[in-house]
């Protein structure tokens, strides 16, 4: 094995050493495996012999990109080799004109950005991970982020995938034109396959304007009903804020104690933002949204002035998750989605099941689309905490989907969720996702043990 | 075979008299073959019915909603059932807050659209069908239309799917939420299929708040390089224009000929709005695409100042098709798609084409995502006339595939690209098509002979 592979990729990117296997062992979920090796390769047939390499020896192949999935979803949980895609890091076009990007794999997605920023333009989606995630991965899981509810996710903007099947060969999807019907939609196939159908080697983005203005408020809640009810009539004003979110009790009593961030005791805070071209397009959206804010008994609203005042609102969303990460010794991150009406239902069945299982939950996330991100505090060395938070999860997802909700807004199912799906899909889906999967990649190799559809 | 497929559905419900079937021979293209039987089917239960019958039979079943493909989509090539879907037209359920529509698949697009409006909402695709296009033959065609450049297509806002697969089973797809990764998108797979995978039977949207304000002119250039110029200057400008569409020289005078329209001789009309939440937004955003236009050399340029000026300023846009369709005996209405930034190159390619041909072609369509669509004006009694016409379709798709466009922006492959598919997809993912097709319709029963995937 490793001598074909150092054939193909060269000495220099490949390793089989335990020390360099550690970091490909875990992603930012709770899952551990280590690797039989790992390769860095640099081109696109570079991927291709690898590939064909895995499906003649049946050995698993995990792609990767920077690791940052919440769901193991880039644990090597069988073993294989890990191709890490971080050195296939080039934008190969720009076209602004033709409001496309196009670029290898790796290349990390706020690079991509800094790039479009130049000529004012965006590639919308924006996970909180997106200093290192690469665009590859992106497309792999699908990821949302803050924007979602007006800007929609990566599914969205992906007009064109270069992939390796699972046999090797290499095949373009998509086009590069903003509409295109022919054929089937091979991109959206991949997008959010989880390296479990393929290799994406190159992605062609669809891109947007920045928008020019912005403008950023806050308001805090005595009760989740009324923040639950002032975010649905904000969705049927006619406003569609860009910015959403929405941060509970536990979150916030955790940002206040450990951070120097001044917080009212409140059940709810909204942070919220409206865009446009104009400024007046900006303030009239707000004005509206506000109204309804001020018509749910707030117990504050603040609305920033000014740059500094606007960062200072944005200071306590931004630290939720590491302020959280740092209260306990593990923690697991869920991200169930619901209709924007059920919010406040979710909310408050999840404090619920936190009462009764003496188990604390700090939930907080994006509630213009319903995508909310518990997260479950506990003991990982603590087998009885560990029971009981598998336990937590399973009521929370049971919950979601008797919301009308699902599993996973956009952090993928991986192994986390895999054991779940069918609580979420019936019997006929599931069994063509596994046919689908096996006329694609009959030696299973990709991704294996991932989702529950290689069985 | 009459007698199961009556007592499914009911005899009044069924037909295999001649006069009744002439209508379902034909679509909105140029391609006409008569089923056997046609079938109203008033539940999904009765459409399971039906697949299983005709999956057991080997009978080619051609699901039909509005009839208007423009690419003999819905035309029954190999004979069978036609499975025609107008009776379940329910719409199911309106949430607004939570932002989706709930319908079966037999819902004309403006019904849906006038029972949303009343909250102020929209499904925003406007394919030029909409008053008698149904729901589910929008997503079996990824319907676009004038709006598409900002507002996408039919597939950014299908959120779930109620499917009839081949072999009689339901399935339902995605979920009702703004965001969702679990498992594969198999919605996706089914929108733009045409019919060649399953029968559509519910369809789950997102919804739209509709824009109050927008603002409408309309430019006149002596040059289609200069036009092609103002197209994609606004492009890179920051602004994105709701409406960006372009008549070109041929158009313009046969409107001119057969309406009372007054239009300046020019070699091309853009006809653009802008939209938004206010007024100040609309004009600010008008004002850019404005100076762009009047630094490209235009004839002229006019602003609608009220709402009869702005139907006025649509009038030649509205009537181009029609105006066209009486202008020759025989029409083929074509929808080549390339980068914005190639327009002005399709737009000169096509006057070539005309030119050594000496064949009428009249281009118009949607500049801003480069959905053109060139109407071939012929005699179809002309034996010489039809070879003509056929070897002039096929310059266009290879100038539209030359300039890294695509054969299809809007009205799919069906039967009239069947045979031009590998110009624009390779041999790996054309394979990638048929194994999917395969896997699910193994007896090839779903509107078969399309897209050159059953062979």
């Amino acid at each position: 094995m490793l001598k074909r592979l150092i054939e193909i990729v060269g000495k220099e990117n490949f390793t089989d050493q335990l020390e360099e296997l550690v970091p490909y062992s875990y992603d930012a979920s709770i899952n551990v495996h280590r690797p039989d090796a790992a390769v860095w390769p640099e081109s696109t047939e570079q991927v291709s012999e690898i590939v064909k390499f895995a499906n003649e020896h049946k050995t698993p192949l995990i792609p990767r990109g920077a690791g940052t999935s919440l769901s193991g979803g880039a644990v090597p949980i069988q073993g294989g080799i890990i191709i890490d895609l971080s050195k296939m890091n080039r934008i190969l076009e720009i076209s602004i004109e033709n409001r496309y990007a196009k670029v290898q794999a790796g290349v990390v997605c706020d690079d991509l950005n800094r790039a479009l920023a130049k000529s004012g333009f965006i590639f919308p989606p924006d996970p909180a991970s997106s200093s290192v995630s690469t665009i590859g991965g992106n497309v792999a899981t699908n990821a949302g982020g803050i924007k979602g509810a007006k800007y929609g996710t990566t599914r969205d903007y992906v007009l064109g995938l270069q992939v390796v099947l699972p046999t090797g060969e290499i095949m373009q999807t998509g086009a590069y034109t903003m509409k295109c019907v022919s054929g089937y939609d091979l991109s959206k196939l991949f997008v959010g396959s989880e390296g479990t159908l393929g290799v994406i080697t190159e992605v062609t983005l669809k891109i947007n304007p920045i928008p020019r203005h912005a403008m950023t408020a806050v308001a805090t809640f005595a009760r989740l009903e009324d923040a639950g009810k002032a975010i649905s009539q904000t969705m049927m004003s006619g406003v569609l804020p860009s910015v959403m979110e929405i941060l509970d009790k536990v979150t916030l009593k955790s940002i206040k104690e450990n951070t120097d961030i001044d917080l009212p005791d409140a059940e709810a805070m909204i942070l919220t933002e409206t865009d446009g071209y104009t400024w007046q397009e900006v303030e009239a959206q707000m004005e509206v949204v506000l109204n309804i804010f001020n018509q749910n008994h707030p117990i504050s609203i603040k609305t920033a002035k000014d740059e500094k005042d606007r960062l200072d609102l944005w200071k306590a969303r931004k630290s939720a998750y590491a302020t959280l990460a740092r209260a306990s010794h593990s923690f697991v991150l869920d991200d169930v989605t619901v209709p924007v009406s059920r919010i406040s239902d979710l909310l408050l069945g999840i404090q619920e099941i936190s009462r009764k299982h003496g188990m604390l939950i700090a939930t907080y996330g994006h509630a213009g689309d319903g995508n909310l991100h518990p997260q479950i505090l506990y003991d990982e060395y603590d087998p009885n905490q560990v029971e009981l938070m598998e336990k937590v999860e399973e009521e929370i997802f049971d919950l979601a989907i008797s919301l009308k909700g699902t599993l996973s807004g956009e952090h993928g199912i991986g192994l986390s969720k895999a054991n779940y799906m069918s609580l979420e899909h019936d019997p006929v889906e599931m069994a063509l996702m596994r046919k689908i999967k096996r006329v694609l990649d009959p030696n299973n190799i990709m991704n294996p043990g991932k989702r529950a559809l290689d069985k």
